[in-house]
C-alpha cells in the first residue's frame, strides 16, 4: 500500500474522530460522517445503511442522495446491491452498477444517475450491522487500496454503533443491545427460569477505535503479540515433557504457528497504518476471520479459525487490560450465558447461584447437559449469536421447554411467560400433593416411579419428588470432573455418601458410559467416524477391565453391608453381561479374601440400549436380575436417527407404531422369564409417553425428579386396560404413530381433574 | 543460531559427503561418518544403530565403543536409551546417562564410563531408520546447537540409508527395499490376486542431500517457494468469486496460510545454513511434521499437518522437477498402490489394467471401495506405511480374503499363495458348471440367488455367474464420478444400457443412496457428529425431491415400455415409503401426460436397514411390492457397532443368535402379507451366512457375482429343514452365536461334494 493513500485514510479517520467527539446527537455525526466520506473519496455520493430489524435495513444517513430518502429508504436482507452487500458480508465494488446482477432501482433516493457503486459491510465480530456505501457518476471501479480505505471506515462505524455513538430516533438508530430479542435454540434441559444475563466471557469494549499515532500503536501491537507469543510459548513449556501431555502440546504447538503467522501481523500493522488503533486492527481482522469461519463447512477448517479467534480475545485483553474478571458481581437469579462451557467450569459456578443456562454452542450429550441435567435447571444450546447481543444484567427468559430464550423482553411476554411458570408453579403444588400415593391407574395397576441422578446433590429430590428410588445413578460426572482417574477410595465415600443419603430407598449405580463421544479429560480421544456406534461403555469397560474392576471394588465397599445393585450399558449381547458379571463376582470373591464386609445382597442389571439385546437367547433373560430400558440410545439406533442431529432428531416419534411394539416386545420377553424391567430415558418422563409404556406393559420408569409429579398425575388418571385397547385399535388403523389417537382419547375420555 | 556453529555443522557435512564420495564399501562408509561425528562433535563415542527388522535395533558401527560389539549389540524398540529414542521419535539429552529413566546396561560395549548421551533418531518421512548416538565422560547437556547439528547429520544418514549407500553384510545393513513385508490391512473387498506395484504417486528421490553453497540453496528453495505461492493463488483465483465455490476457496485459502508460514520457512533455510541442500531441507521438515502428525490424536490438527505435508510435496516436486509422471508405463498384472485415491482417478486406470488395489488409508464405504466391489478386484484398505515401503514394479501378493499384503515375497509364501489361487480358481471351474443349475436344496426349497451391480460393466457377470438378476443396482456411481449432478437425459441412456444387456432378465434399481458419509462432489458437505445417523439417503431424497424426481424420471424412460422395478434406500418409517412411493407415481402421471410410453409394470420396494422397519404396522407390508433387508446397514443399527470402525466392527457375529431370530422375525412379517422378501448386503455371499439366512426362511439372496457359485455349491448340499432343527437347538441352548454348531453340523452331516 502506498504511504499518500495511508496518510489520506488516517486523515479521514482524523477528520472523523473530530466529528464523533463534537456532543452532537446521532444523527447529526452520521450526516458529517458521510460528508466527510464523500469529500474524502472525492465522490458523489456516501450513504450508511443501518440494520432496524433482523432482516431489513434502513437508509440512516447520505450525502448526495435525496435527503427525503433518509429513513424511507428500506430495502430487505439481500434485496439490491446494498442487500447483497449485507447478506454476503463481501464487498460488491462496480463501475456499472445498474448492469450488475441484483440491482434494484429506488426512485425515491434519486441514485438512477450514479453508475459507479462500491458498498462494504459494517460488521463487528461476525454480526452485521449494515452497509457503507460511496457512489459517483464516473464510470469507474474503485481501487483496492479505496475499498481498503472504506473498509477500515467501517470498521471505525461498527465500533462507534457498538458504543452507542448514532442512537437516535426511529428504529435503526435505537440504542444497540436495547431491543427485545428472541432466541430459539435447542433444549437441553426442559424447564423455565426468570432472571438476569451473566456472561461467562464478557466481551471487551474498545473505547477508541481511532489512532493518535500508528507508530504508538504499531509498537503497542508488537509489544502485545510479543507478550502473546510469551504466553504461548509459556503455556507450552509448561506442559511437561513427557508423552503424557503429548496431546495438549500438539494443540499449543498449532497455537503457536497462528501466533507466529506472518500474515496475520502485517495485516494488522497495515490497519494501523490506515488510521485504527491497535485494538481495533485486532478486533477487524478477528471480524474478518469469524464471518470466513461462519461460511465454513468444514469443521476442521473451522477450529481452526476458531483457535485465530481465540487468540485475537487474548490479544485484545492484553492491549486492553480487561480480563474475564470484571469486578462485578454475579446477579440473584442469574442465568449463565456462554458460546460454550466446560462441566468443571460450569460445577465452578454451583447449583445455587444459576437459573439457567444459555449455550451458543453444546450439545444435547456435552458434559455441560449432564451437569444441567443434575441440577434440573432448564438448559438450551444452539442459540446463536445470544453471547454477542446479551450484557451483563439484561433480564431475560429461558424457556426450556420449547428451547426459547427471551432477552430483555417486553412487557407482554413477560406477562405470558410469569403466567406460564405461575401455572407450572401451581400444577407443581398440586403434583406435591400426591408426593406419598402411588401412581396407581383407574384399573388398579401399580407403576413404580424411580428418578436419575448423577451427583450427591440431586439426593434431596429423593424424599421431595416422591421417587421410590434411585433407578439410574450415572457415576460418569465423578470422572468427569477431574483431570486425573478418581482413586478408589474417593469414588468410594462418594457412593457411601450417595446410599447414607437415600435412606435405605434403593439406588441402582450404572457402571461409567464413556467413549468416544464421552470422553475423559485423561484419556487420548479416539477419532471413530461415528461414535455413536464405537468402541463405548461396556465395550471399553471390557476390553480394558482396570477402571471398571477399580469402579466395582469402590461400589462394594461403598455399600458397608448394605444391598448393592448395579447395572451394566450398553450390553449388545449375552457374553458381554456374562463377562461384565463375573467380574462384579471375581471382586465380591477379592473383597471377600481381604476380610472386607461385603454387601447385603448384589443385584446385577443390564442396560438395553442395543435392538439386538431384544432378540438375545432366553437364558440371558434368565440371569440377568433385571433389565433397564435406555430409551435415548435405544430410539437412535432403532430408527437409526442420530439424537444430536437437528436434521434428523425430531423426524421419528416415540408414540410410533413400530417403537411402542417393540417396547411391547421387550416386556413380553422379560415377563417369560419374570425378569423386572423398567425403562429409563427422556421419554419416561413425558406424561403421554409414559402412559403409553405402562400401557405396554412397564411398571417402572425413571426420570428426573421434577417429572415425577406430573407423569404421576395423568397415570392416576387412566385405565390402563382402556388404554391398551384404544392403542391396539391405532396401531391396527395403520397410522404411523398413535399419538392422535391417544390425544383424542385422553380429550374425550379422560376427565381432567 | 550463531554463525560459527553453522559453519561448523556445514564443513562436517561437508566431510561427509567427501566420505560418501569415496567408493567405499557401507561398513567402511558408516565407520568413517562415526569417526567424523565424533572428531567434530568432539565427544568420546559416536555409534549408528540401524533396524534389523521392526523390532530390534542393531549397533552397526561406532567411534569409542568396544569394536567388537559392532553387530553383536542388539536391542528392541522402547529398550534402553537408544530404543526409546526409536520408540518416541524424540531426542535424549542427559548429563547422567545412567541415572536416566529406561537406561539398560550393555556390558559389552564398554560403555558405562560415558556419562553424557545424547540420541537423535534417524529417519525418513516419518518412517524409523535408527538412532545416532553421541557420548562422552565428561557430563554435559549438549547445547541445542549441537543437538540441531546432529539431526541434520542424521537427516543425511537417513536419505544416505534410503539410496543404499550403507548397503552390506548383516540383516541391519542390507539394502532397504528388498526384504519381503508383510502389511496386516483391512479388508475392502475380497479376492486373490498375484501382481506388480504400481505407485499412484511415486516418491521424490532425493540425490545429494548436502549443499555445496547455501546461497545458492536459499535462492533455490526461495525460488521453489514463490512458485508454490504463486501456485496456489493461482488454484486460488481460478475458483471462481462465486459463492458456489466458497468452500473449495476456503480449503485453499487455509493453503495459502500455510504456504505463507513464515516459521515453516525460516526452519528450512536454518537446515540450509546448517549444510542441507533445499530439497533436504524441505524433507527434514517434512519429516519432522509427519512424525508430529502420527502422535496427534484430533483428526482436525492432524488435517492441518497434513496439508502441509501435501504442501512439502508440492515444493520438493517443483524443487527436483520430478512429477507425477515418471514416464514408467503401467506393468502388466498391476496392482495399485496409493496412500489413497479417489473414485473418479480409479476409474481413470479402468477395471481391465488393474489387478488389485491396496491403500494405506481408505474405508470399507469410501467411494474407491464402491468402485473396487463393481469390479469384483481384491482391495486392501489401512496397510499402514505400504506406499512408503514399496517401489514400482516390486512383486507383490494381495489377500484380499484374509486382508494380507505379501510385498516382495519369498518363495514359501509365492508358493502358499498360488496354490490358494489354484485351488480357488479350480473352485471356481466346480461352481462354472453349476452355473445353468437352480439354487435347490436336498430339501427341494429354491433359493433364487440374484447378483449386485453398480455399472455398465458389471453386467456381463449376470450370465457368466449364472444369478437369476440384479438384485441390487447401486445408483450412486454415475453421480459419483461427475463434478455436476449427472442429467437425466444422461441417466436414461445409462438405465437402458444396463437394462438392454440384462436381456430381460430382472433389475433392481435402488435410488441415490447419498449422505454425509457419501457425499456428491457437488454437494455441501453437512458436518453430522454420527453421519451413519444421519440425513441420508431417502431422507434426504424427501427433504430435496429435485434429484429423486429427476431420477425417476430417468428411470421411467429408460424402460421404454419394459418392466421397471425400484426400491428406497433406508426407509425407516411407513409414511416415508408412502410418500416416496407418491413420487412413483406422480412421475408416471407426468410421463403420461407428456405422452411418453409407461413401463408395462411397475414394482415399488423398500429396503429394510433400520429396526424400526421391522414393526412396522402391518399396512406398510401389504403396500409394499416386496422388501429387501439391507444387511449391511442393518446389523450395524442392530448391534449398534459402526462397520468402518475397526474397534467394533468384528465384535458382532452375523450369526449371532440375536441378528438371526431377528431376521426369521422380519420372514414372518413378510410371509403374513405374502410380501416378497430378500436379503442383500455381503453377508448374502458368505456360504455359512446364506444357508442359515435360508433356513430362516428367506428364499431369495442378492450378493456380488463371485459369490454366487460358491453359494449356490453348499446349498445344493444340505436339507434346509434338517439344518433348521439343528439351529433351533442351538438358539435354544443358549449360545451367544449359533456358528460353531452350524461349523460342526457341516462337518459331520453334510457330505462334502
Amino acid at each position: 500500500m502506498a504511504d499518500p493513500i495511508e496518510s489520506e485514510s488516517r486523515k479521514l479517520l482524523g477528520r472523523l474522530r473530530e466529528a464523533l467527539a463534537e456532543s452532537s446527537a446521532g444523527q447529526a455525526r452520521l450526516d458529517r460522517i458521510t460528508q466527510l466520506i464523500a469529500s474524502s473519496m472525492q465522490t458523489e455520493v456516501c450513504s450508511i445503511y443501518l440494520f432496524r430489524d433482523e432482516e431489513t435495513l434502513e437508509l440512516c444517513a447520505t450525502e448526495g442522495l435525496k435527503p427525503d430518502a433518509v429513513h424511507q429508504t428500506r430495502m430487505r436482507l439481500g434485496e439490491g446491491l446494498v442487500g447483497r452487500v449485507a447478506r454476503t458480508g463481501k464487498v460488491i465494488n462496480t463501475a456499472d452498477a445498474p448492469a450488475t446482477k441484483g440491482f434494484r432501482y429506488m426512485p425515491e433516493t434519486g441514485e438512477e444517475v450514479y453508475s459507479s457503486f462500491c458498498g462494504v459491510p459494517i460488521q463487528r465480530l461476525g454480526e452485521r450491522l449494515g452497509v457503507l456505501v460511496v457512489q459517483s457518476k464516473e464510470a469507474r471501479v474503485f481501487f483496492e487500496d479505496e475499498v481498503y480505505a472504506l473498509e477500515v471506515v467501517a470498521m471505525v462505524l461498527a465500533e462507534m454503533t457498538e458504543l452507542g455513538a448514532f442512537v437516535g430516533e426511529g428504529e435503526a438508530l435505537r440504542a444497540r443491545h436495547t431491543l427485545p430479542v428472541m432466541f430459539r435454540g435447542s433444549v437441553g434441559q426442559e424447564g423455565v427460569a426468570e432472571g438476569y444475563v451473566w456472561l461467562h466471557e464478557p466481551r471487551v469494549v474498545i473505547a477508541n477505535p481511532i489512532a493518535d499515532d500508528p507508530e504508538i500503536e504499531t509498537k503497542r501491537l508488537r509489544e502485545a503479540v510479543d507478550k502473546l507469543r510469551m504466553s504461548v510459548d509459556d503455556m507450552l513449556s509448561s506442559v511437561s515433557n513427557e508423552t503424557a501431555d503429548k496431546d495438549q502440546r500438539e494443540v499449543m504447538e498449532a497455537y503457536r504457528m497462528f501466533a507466529n503467522s506472518r500474515s496475520w501481523l502485517r495485516r494488522m500493522e497495515e490497519d494501523i497504518a490506515a488510521g485504527l488503533s491497535a485494538e481495533a486492527a485486532v478486533e477487524k481482522e478477528q471480524s474478518a476471520a469469524r464471518t470466513r469461519m461462519s461460511q465454513v463447512p468444514d469443521a476442521y477448517l473451522r477450529e481452526r479459525l476458531h483457535d485465530l479467534d481465540d487468540l485475537s480475545n487474548r490479544l485484545l485483553r492484553i492491549l486492553t487490560g480487561q480480563g474475564r474478571d470484571t469486578g462485578a458481581a454475579l446477579p440473584d437469579k442469574a442465568i449463565l450465558v456462554a458460546r460454550n462451557i466446560g462441566p468443571a467450569e460450569l460445577l465452578d459456578y454451583g447449583r445455587e447461584r444459576l437459573q439457567g443456562i444459555v449455550l451458543e454452542q453444546g450439545s444435547v450429550g456435552s458434559h455441560a447437559a449432564i451437569v444441567a441435567r443434575a441440577w434440573a435447571i432448564p438448559l438450551i444450546i444452539h442459540a446463536a449469536k445470544v453471547a454477542t447481543e446479551a450484557l451483563n444484567g439484561d433480564h431475560v427468559m429461558v424457556d426450556g421447554d420449547q428451547g426459547l430464550v427471551h432477552l430483555r423482553p417486553d412487557d407482554t411476554v413477560v406477562a405470558a411467560f410469569r403466567d406460564k411458570i405461575a401455572m407450572q408453579a401451581k400444577a407443581q403444588e398440586r403434583y406435591s400433593g400426591l408426593k406419598s400415593l402411588p401412581a396407581q391407574t383407574k384399573c388398579g395397576a401399580v407403576v413404580a416411579l424411580h428418578m436419575n441422578a448423577g451427583l450427591i446433590a440431586d439426593l434431596p429430590s429423593l424424599e421431595n419428588s416422591g421417587a421410590e428410588g434411585v433407578g439410574l445413578f450415572r457415576t460418569e460426572l465423578q470422572f468427569l470432573i477431574r483431570s486425573k482417574v478418581p482413586r478408589r477410595g474417593e469414588l468410594a465415600a462418594i457412593y457411601t455418601r450417595v446410599l447414607d443419603a437415600a435412606k435405605g430407598k434403593p439406588v441402582v449405580f450404572r457402571t461409567l458410559d464413556i467413549g468416544s463421544d464421552k470422553v475423559l479429560p485423561y484419556m487420548k480421544r479416539e477419532d471413530e467416524p461415528n461414535p455413536a456406534l464405537g468402541w463405548r461403555a461396556i465395550r471399553v469397560g471390557l476390553d480394558k477391565p482396570g477402571v471398571m474392576r477399580m469402579q466395582l471394588q469402590a461400589l462394594i465397599r461403598a455399600t458397608k453391608g448394605r444391598p448393592l445393585t448395579v447395572m451394566f450399558p450398553f450390553v449388545a449381547q449375552f457374553d458381554e453381561f456374562k463377562q461384565a458379571r463375573e467380574h462384579v463376582f471375581s471382586e465380591l470373591e477379592r473383597e471377600k479374601k481381604l476380610g472386607h464386609v461385603l454387601p447385603e445382597t448384589v443385584r446385577v442389571g443390564a442396560m438395553l440400549e442395543t435392538p439386538s439385546l431384544a432378540f438375545a437367547p432366553r437364558q440371558f433373560f434368565e440371569m440377568a436380575d433385571f433389565i433397564s430400558i435406555g430409551g435415548n440410545d435405544l430410539k437412535q439406533f432403532f430408527f437409526a436417527a442420530d439424537r444430536e442431529n437437528e436434521r434428523v432428531r425430531r423426524r421419528y416419534d416415540t408414540l410410533n407404531v413400530s417403537y411402542l411394539t417393540f417396547i411391547e416386545k421387550i416386556v413380553e420377553r422379560c415377563a417369560e422369564t419374570s425378569t423386572p424391567v423398567s425403562f429409563c430415558g427422556e421419554d419416561a418422563g413425558r406424561p403421554i409417553e409414559a402412559l403409553c409404556f405402562a400401557a405396554m406393559g412397564l411398571r417402572a420408569l425413571s426420570m428426573r425428579p421434577a417429572s415425577i409429579g406430573p407423569v404421576k398425575h395423568l397415570l392416576r388418571r387412566v385405565d390402563l386396560t382402556e388404554a391398551k385397547k384404544m392403542i391396539d385399535a391405532s396401531r391396527e388403523s395403520g397410522v404411523q404413530s398413535v399419538r392422535g389417537d391417544v390425544m383424542e382419547w385422553l380429550r374425550t375420555k379422560v376427565d381432567r381433574a
